[in-house]
Parts: structure tokens; C-alpha cells; sequence
């Protein structure tokens, strides 16, 4: 038993009409997601949409800081983000996720909780190879002399998005040509 | 979720540019807390600021549908919601918190993960049996008759604010009254 309140409680109310959306961001670390969805932000702010990015790194020191890299973790990690990310899209925000979120369920999951179209897979598709040589956070570096167990790419799986709203090539193409991509999907609201 | 689809464009508040809050409204189940936070939330739009009213209750049914009713899990369940809350402020809204949050530690812990002033703590002072008459929910019967364990008020401890930056006195005064003594925390912003 517990006291999970009734069905009948007053809905939330949408604060910002109804424009949201979750740009959810998926490729390897390194790939550019962070660069992209903070491009991303600037672009919407500056077409007078309120833009949040969620960066799956700030997640984890606060929200989900209580879990770590296990298969089960990573998944209750994204159900996380998802959940906020739906908050803010009722928000009437458009939210822009950064995050690694190398499982398609886990994914889907989140499609699955938002109204058809409310969800845009952003796939940054780039070589292993590349982001290995870039590694911004030393942390191919580390997972490569087993100091990270659980890294995805290395160690662990990553599932590419099958069918992504936005495919972007991160590996050849520079972040203001996929910042262009990502914003034709605002064309036209 | 209320995400209906509107072509409305949606206009940038300049409430976004640093005028974030967290008003926490805490108090006995019955006490009034959602229905007086969505009025504040109405209030506040009204005056052109981007409230967004998380409720407790909704957020148990999906942010922390894994989390039971015992100590720990209330605990955690505050946790997330503090850490929740922080993201809303970060993004520039007014984040009306409506949760029983019965443990002063785990009110003081999402106290202080904000700037000082951000937390408005809000304490919806109604004498348990004014909330066990009205048990909007029937939860007071449910409790009573043994069917929910850990129950505040009856079979779970409410530890009082000893000093919220509000203190209402919801069994005695209307809600317009207490929305009125809320707003004169925005007066001058």
C-alpha cells in the first residue's frame, strides 16, 4: 500500500505554450554533443524559444549521482534524464539532452513517453577512431590503460540509432553545418 | 502531460534572465499545497514570470515511480525532486515545489544546493485534524483503517519549518489570502 494520489489530480499546466520538444542528443564521448547542444541553445534563444540543454555530465554529479556504470545504472540514468526532460518539455521549454545514451530501449523508452514528433534522436555519427583522437576529457586515454571499466566504445556498446529524426556526420562535418541541420527541424513552427 | 500543440509563438520572459526561485511548499497531505501552488503559478504568469508547478504527487509516478514510502526512499524521493528543482532554476523559471517533505534535514539539504535567497521555504501550517477532515485524497480514512503504512501525521513524523521564509496558516485563512502573503515575496523583483 502507499499514497500515490488518486487519477484525478489537476494536470500540470504548460507555462510557455505549446513549442517544446526534446532534442535528444546520442553519439560517443568526443562525438560533440555538449559543443553542439550549446550552439543548439544559442540558436533558439536567438529565434525567441526558451532553450535548456541537459548535459548528461551535470546530471551525473547531481541528480544521478547515486549511480554508476553498470549496464542497469546507465539505463536507470537515462529513464532519469528522460523524466526531467519530460518535465521541462510540459514546461514548455525545448530541451536539448547531451548524452552518451548508447542503448536503443533506453532510448526508446524515452520516445515513449512524450507525444509523437515531441521527441527529435539527434544521432552524431562519428568514427571511433576520431573521437578517440580527440578525447577532450583523457577518457579513451584512461579507458584504454583500464583505469574506466564500462566505456562506451571500448568496453561497452553502443547501439546506433536506427531510424534518428537527424543524422549528423560530426566526424567530417564542422559543428555550425550541423547546427544548421538540427535547426531546419524548427522551420515552420 | 499537458503538451497540447500550439502554433503560438512563444514569447521570451525576461523573468528567464536570473529571476529563478524555488518556492517549496511544505506541510500535511490535505494541507493545501497543490492547490495553492498552482494559484501561486497562475499569479506569477499573470505578472509575466515563467512559473512551473512540480507536484509530488506526479513526480511519483514517474521521476521516482521506483521509490516506496519508507524512510529512505522519502528521503531520496526529496532528493531528486531538490536536484529537479535546481535544473528548473538553473533554466530561469519559478519552480513551485508542492511535496509534504516531512524531514527538515532533507529540506535543508535542497536548501542548500541553491545561492542563498533562491530557496523560499513555504509552510502550510494546518492542525492535523482540519487535514484529516478534509482528506481530499481519503487517504486520513486509509491510514486510519491500516491501509497505508508510513502516513504523515498518523504513523510518520512531520518535523515543523522552525524558520520558512513564509508561514501560513492554512486550516484558518482562504487561499486567495495565503496567495497574497506568497506574492509579497516577488514584490520588488
Amino acid at each position: 500500500m502507499n499514497d500515490v494520489v488518486s487519477d484525478d489530480c489537476v494536470p500540470l499546466k504548460s507555462s510557455l505554450g505549446g513549442q517544446g520538444r526534446i532534442f535528444w542528443l546520442t553519439g560517443f564521448s568526443g562525438a560533440g554533443k555538449t559543443t553542439l547542444a550549446l550552439r543548439v541553445a544559442e540558436e533558439l534563444r536567438g529565434r525567441g524559444f526558451v532553450p535548456y540543454v541537459l548535459d548528461g555530465d551535470f546530471i551525473r554529479k547531481g541528480l544521478c549521482s547515486d549511480l554508476g556504470f553498470s549496464e542497469s545504472d546507465r539505463s536507470e540514468n537515462i529513464r532519469r534524464i528522460g523524466e526531467v526532460a519530460r518535465l521541462f518539455l510540459d514546461a514548455g521549454l525545448i530541451v536539448i539532452v547531451a548524452c552518451i545514451s548508447p542503448i536503443k530501449k533506453d532510448r526508446d523508452r524515452v520516445r515513449g513517453l512524450v507525444s509523437a514528433g515531441r521527441f527529435v534522436e539527434v544521432f552524431l555519427d562519428c568514427p571511433l577512431e576520431v573521437c578517440e583522437r580527440r578525447d577532450p576529457k583523457g577518457l579513451y586515454r584512461k579507458a584504454r590503460r583500464e583505469e574506466l571499466s564500462d566505456f562506451t566504445g571500448i568496453t561497452s556498446l553502443y547501439e546506433r540509432p536506427t531510424a534518428p529524426e537527424v543524422h549528423l556526420y560530426t566526424g567530417e562535418n564542422g559543428v555550425e553545418a550541423c547546427v544548421l541541420e538540427v535547426m531546419k527541424c524548427v522551420e515552420g513552427w
